[in-house]
């Protein structure tokens, strides 16, 4: 009797086990551990964190994307590898390295298709987001930044050596290109407005940035803030700042400046300036609480301690703290009452009411970098 | 031996029920069936039915909302009930006759608050979410339509009787109350733009609409479309058109006129007129696709059989068919790839490709009317 009396216990702690994974995904999130190639699996409502997943690889500069039931997380690993991690399992469904330097990918509108952009050798690749099996291969011949999905299943990226846009419709199976020629020179990362409609475009290489409107039948390169970028000072640039912190803050874009202590104001409709707020560095990321009515910027080495807040009406700083060293990473709840900040050097994770300013909770991690909440998945572009 | 036979069976039960509940709840959605008091719980990748859920009460003018980690529904009965449904374990959890006629409600951006709009006794009901237990109680003296919530734990409604908009604001626990007058004759329904900002009512006593900034300090009535209205024509309105049906396509709002065969667009910047676009009939919902590209409306009685397209940026009608007697309402995929239309007199729930307008599933519904995906819980004011 005493293997069912075993299995009885055995059936029981499974039944235990299920209980704790019977859970909703909507408030769920997941934390990139860089030096250690880990993830956290995080519970926004309870502000805790629920299990570590390791074995990811290189994620000094992970993303991730979610599929359409927030339960798989698509994560781009720096080293070419995409890992397809199950949160309700907590564990790794699947994992292909699909190259020797990635840089960022995307997941289709419809959830099929995940892709990811590629450094070395260049180009896109396209994969079945039940399998991870290869289904395109786009050679570019070029490095390839920017990547972001578009509605009616289509990919939108940048190559970095020839300054052209393509983007890819694989609405037929068969992708296929449309390019846009004479982006710029050197254009180094890119962003979809949240509407799937405007492409916008960093360069280094020249002043100023591209934006292509993906609603054009004969989408062309439109110039924005063309006396604007580093080419015109002097200042080092400690880091390139992250256009995917560009966000739509009531009726204009907020723009983390290049080399410059400011971020930049662009009216939304003509792409024209519309302010500048002076900052206390460099900004990497700037972004829009869900609701637009404040900016939080955080700033490059060596003053990366350091979170502004800039309300949006006024266009001034009306909240300034030092959350601890490296603040790498801010990502707002869905409807933006809190926000998570990771804090590489401290260890933590640290988690403010957006209203209060106050700060609620803390979370140990090793090194976290990225901050991704499940409801990503139902956003264009992210 | 035989009872532990028993109980092994009954633990693989039970664990192969738990088994079946491991899920993600991203891509779900509840069907509301008006005339049995039931919703149907949906899956939107599979485009099938999981299970239907009863014993609801009235559902004759029902709508819901989800909690943030998408597990429980609110569902807000003609009949004054709430009923809170878990989706995961797929029952009720909890319900309670909270007033003798209700319409609609909200839940705040923290999730911790369920408010309720009452027509009789009128007023504001506010709820503990988890265990519905009446956390403040709002009399207005008057019948009270087009609650919203808004950032920083607020909801927003407004005053049939008395041409009242109050913002209640309950980030220190007991409401505090702001209220605005002169918002007109008559509101009968109000949105709130998804950013939060504008709280918009329509008027059945006066031509136009109101607009209040709610960014505002001291929030004022701003008259929109004065000259327009039911009121200089002698059309009858057979239904009115529901305003959270508007939305924002590309940098205009569309709104179902009332009483005419159009829909009017409207700047959202200045909120002045910028073009109207002629319908088949009365619209009732004029539902912008996620990306606001297309415009989808369906009409009142007796041309509620069909659903006409609009393409954005020429406002004109580039598509139109008849899904069958009686089109009560439509949701959108989060990322705007397909359409889930309620079919009510048909008995289905009709599902389309959004880019090529084929036909993709039907579900099998009693008297289907509202869809209400749970992607909602992450979008202020729906």
């Amino acid at each position: 009797m005493k293997w069912i009396a075993n299995a009885l216990v055995a059936l029981v702690m499974t039944g235990s086990v299920h209980a704790e994974t019977i859970l909703a995904t909507g408030d769920l999130g997941l934390v990139v551990e860089r030096a250690s190639g880990s993830l956290l699996l995080v519970d926004q409502s309870e502000r805790k964190m629920l299990t570590r997943i390791s074995g990811l690889g290189d994620l000094s500069h992970a993303s991730l994307v979610y599929s359409p039931d927030q339960r798989y997380a698509y994560v781009f690993g720096r080293d070419g590898g995409l890992t397809k991690v199950d949160i309700v399992e907590r564990k790794i469904a699947n994992r292909v390295v699909q190259s020797g330097n990635a840089i960022g990918g995307a997941i289709s509108d419809d959830g099929s298709l995940v892709a990811v952009s590629n450094y070395e050798p260049g180009g896109v690749r396209i994969f079945d987001a039940d399998t991870l099996d290869l289904v395109a291969d786009i050679p570019t011949g070029s490095k390839t930044i920017g990547l972001v999905d578009a509605p009616g299943k289509r990919f939108v990226f940048t190559l970095w050596d020839d300054g052209e846009t393509w983007i890819a419709d694989l609405s037929a199976g068969k992708p296929q290109i449309t390019k846009v020629t004479g982006v710029g020179t050197n254009p180094y990362d890119a962003l979809v407005t949240d509407d799937g409609r405007l492409y916008i475009t960093g360069l280094f290489g020249e002043d100023g940035l591209t934006a292509i409107d993906l609603w054009d039948d004969n989408p062309k390169p439109i110039r924005v803030l063309p006396e604007y970028g580093r080419g015109q000072q002097e200042m080092p640039v400690y880091k390139m700042p992250h256009l995917e912190g560009w966000a739509r803050a009531g009726r204009e874009f907020v723009l983390p400046a290049v080399g410059h202590h400011q971020v930049l104001w662009i009216n939304a409709d003509d792409l024209t300036e519309t302010g500048r707020t002076e900052t206390y560095g460099q900004p990497v990321f700037a972004m829009s609480r869900p609701d637009g009515r404040q900016v939080w910027v955080n700033f490059a080495h060596p003053l990366n301690d350091t979170i502004q807040v800039i309300d949006t009406p006024s266009k001034e700083i009306i909240h300034a703290f030092k959350p601890g060293p490296a603040v790498l990473h801010m990502e707002f709840t869905p409807r933006g009452h809190e926000v998570w900040v990771s804090v590489r050097d401290a260890g933590k994770v640290m988690i403010y009411d957006t209203h209060t300013f106050e700060k609620l909770a803390e979370i140990d991690a090793e090194s976290p970098s990225g901050i991704f909440f499940t409801s990503r998945a139902h956003k264009t572009g992210l």
